[in-house]
């Protein structure tokens, strides 16, 4: 149980993400937060930006690095020698979405293994499209995101 | 308790809305049916249209007021100066969207309560974008809406 | 909406339940804690016990009474005058029982409104039950219970 | 599509049950309502309490067959010929443990498919338990179940 | 139970949904296929492109026909004669959807009635959309969809 | 990530128990079957034949130890020098009892990680207590428990 990829849109990532990466990187070696590159998919922020926010939110995590990906996860997994998905799961949840992407990707590469993780209870209600809702309302979003999400949330209301 | 707010879409109000509607109006001394008003989400009636359907279909109701926002919720329900959040469950439904919504609301105010009561078991199959599927398909949609939304439903058919 | 019923086996009242019971102090004129009396159900505490228990716990809400019943709730209800049933939603819950309690009571009495109310997702996870199970294997209680009733299921578990 | 099994406790016939007898005589040549004898289960009514209840309340559906059996449900479902196993699914209802019945049964016997079908939403809320609970604490279960029920459960009521 | 209506949007066609074609079509004399004429809806593949995959997929079949149809369900049903409407259910699914659908149809058309058949659970994380996903990004489908519909999306993936 | 504890009641153990405890012997360095020792809940097996199932059934997982305690499931975790309890997720589950289990062991005993992994699906519709119900009604449980326990479970029902 070496390296760990905990892929995801991060679009922006959340304080529930941050959880989550900070429960893996005590779980394995190496905490792999892979962000998913679909420009397909008209995110609120781009790619590069998401990943700045990442790494603006994880330093603190020694054995945490952050990559990202196009094409099939699981050949991404590989790639990275990962044996292990990492996947945070919260009481108010999508459950039959991440068993349909986990079953999924135990049927392509049953080598892999989806592991699961339950996010603090004080994150359960969190998502990014709850944020950026929030925050194109003009609510008040520190303390659901990482400081430099919160800012970057603000100046692109501002400027939209 | 003396004032609730009842918000949503409205795009259009069902019978099952009105029946939330009525059984509030009997715990509160004053329910305000508040129209989001979300240009970003293309509806499909407009803003004028929903609120004048809303005004034909409850002026039964002598402590109902019908209004708009725009902006954060909680910040309406404070200018307002209500303290409770109206919603209705139904046997068929998305507890986990309700439920985020209750939780980021007391996140950000504290004071304000969502009270959740439960649609009569007739309408349980109810929504206003299973109404319009209808209407679009040549459905008898009377009996689903108040004879107002049915008229309009049918003529926006017809225009379209 | 003057008066709540917030009916219960209690058995015994954790801090979810006293959650549930300050909200709706705040909402209603008066409330009535309602403990059930089942004597066909096995209770772990008896009668008399859970209500000692409810008492020590609520001494700072004015307007909440301690009362019980047997027979139909909504008869009791309506001798109490009252027009409300409150009821808690956890987001790690069993809505099926409510809805059928719920809809249940709404056909036998359809004048009688069940009102739900969201537990604070800190006492999400908490039940009656798990309490007692914890207790009865040695496990720390307090910060789930009031402080009269983590002492008494100590000395229950000391007396077992 | 000949002749299917409905199975149950039926301990005692609702409405709910009824509703679904009645739907599935429409689909089916012959259905045969077969009472599970589990004597280990201690029901509330004895064998012979719960056909005979069920033999006068379904005397209008002349395709329908009152019956009961012991062992596992697949082989009482290949002695009768039959290919199908007739279920209700109730808005409100738990599908974890159809499903699980469901595909356990497939597996024992592949060539035997279940049918769900759905009860009417009147009955969305009904279940045996309910109404002995009702029953017991004096409602009024007049509605809820066919008469000779009704009759049945308030004389147990007396006698208990 | 003569003649059972599968309506779909099939976009495409999956192993799952053959798998429920192969259990329909045991049940009931006929079973007619029916593609929904959405044009507002954008599908991936054009709706002569979904008749012909499903064409090429149920050719084993005697008793299975293939159709299209725009307009409401219930009126196409009548017009075919049939009784039942014909759904899957996977143990990683959507009641909630399957459930407004089944009972707005009832409403609208008391006497035809949603027969819900379980997939095999093999099939229980399969959806037309994480085909095409998966597809999309390179993923290998063959065993998931039948043989044309895998060759059309590596094609499809090509020109795209 | 060095040791997990998988803890259960393997009332009996079946074949769903024994894929996640394979999956967890790939993650972890060391797997802790660990019975949980309840007299109170009366198991049909009794604790020394539970474990000795076990034994039985998986011998062929090097790193993996077979043990049993009672009192709370954290302290025995912690004595272990374990600081992961592994739990299996079923497509077909109760995701509310896993929840409440998992807050409950946090809330005690905050540097316990639960993680969760998905059983095949093949076994999803497996559990103690349909085998047991299967095997009590004369149905072929091989294919669904490791032989060992097929063998003493006919032997349980000839002696019963």
């Amino acid at each position: 149980m070496k390296i760990a990829v905990y892929p995801g849109s991060f679009d922006p990532i959340t304080n529930g993400h941050l959880d989550v990466i900070e429960r893996a990187a005590k779980l394995f070696e190496k905490v792999i937060v892979a962000v998913i590159h679909n420009p397909e998919k008209n995110p609120y922020f781009n790619f590069k930006e998401r990943i700045a926010m990442i790494k603006a939110a994880v330093p603190h995590c020694k054995n945490v690095e952050i990559d990202s990906f196009d094409g099939l996860l699981v050949d991404y997994v590989r790639t990275k020698k990962a044996r292990s998905i990492v996947r945070g799961l919260r009481a108010v949840s999508d459950f039959d979405y991440e068993f349909q992407m986990a079953l999924t990707n135990r049927k392509m590469a049953s080598e892999i293994e989806t592991v699961f993780l339950m996010t603090d209870y004080k994150y359960s209600y969190l998502s990014s499209s709850f944020v950026k809702q929030i925050a194109r309302r003009g609510g008040d979003i520190s303390g659901l995101v990482p400081p430099a999400v919160a800012k970057r949330l603000m100046k692109a209301k501002g400027a939209k």
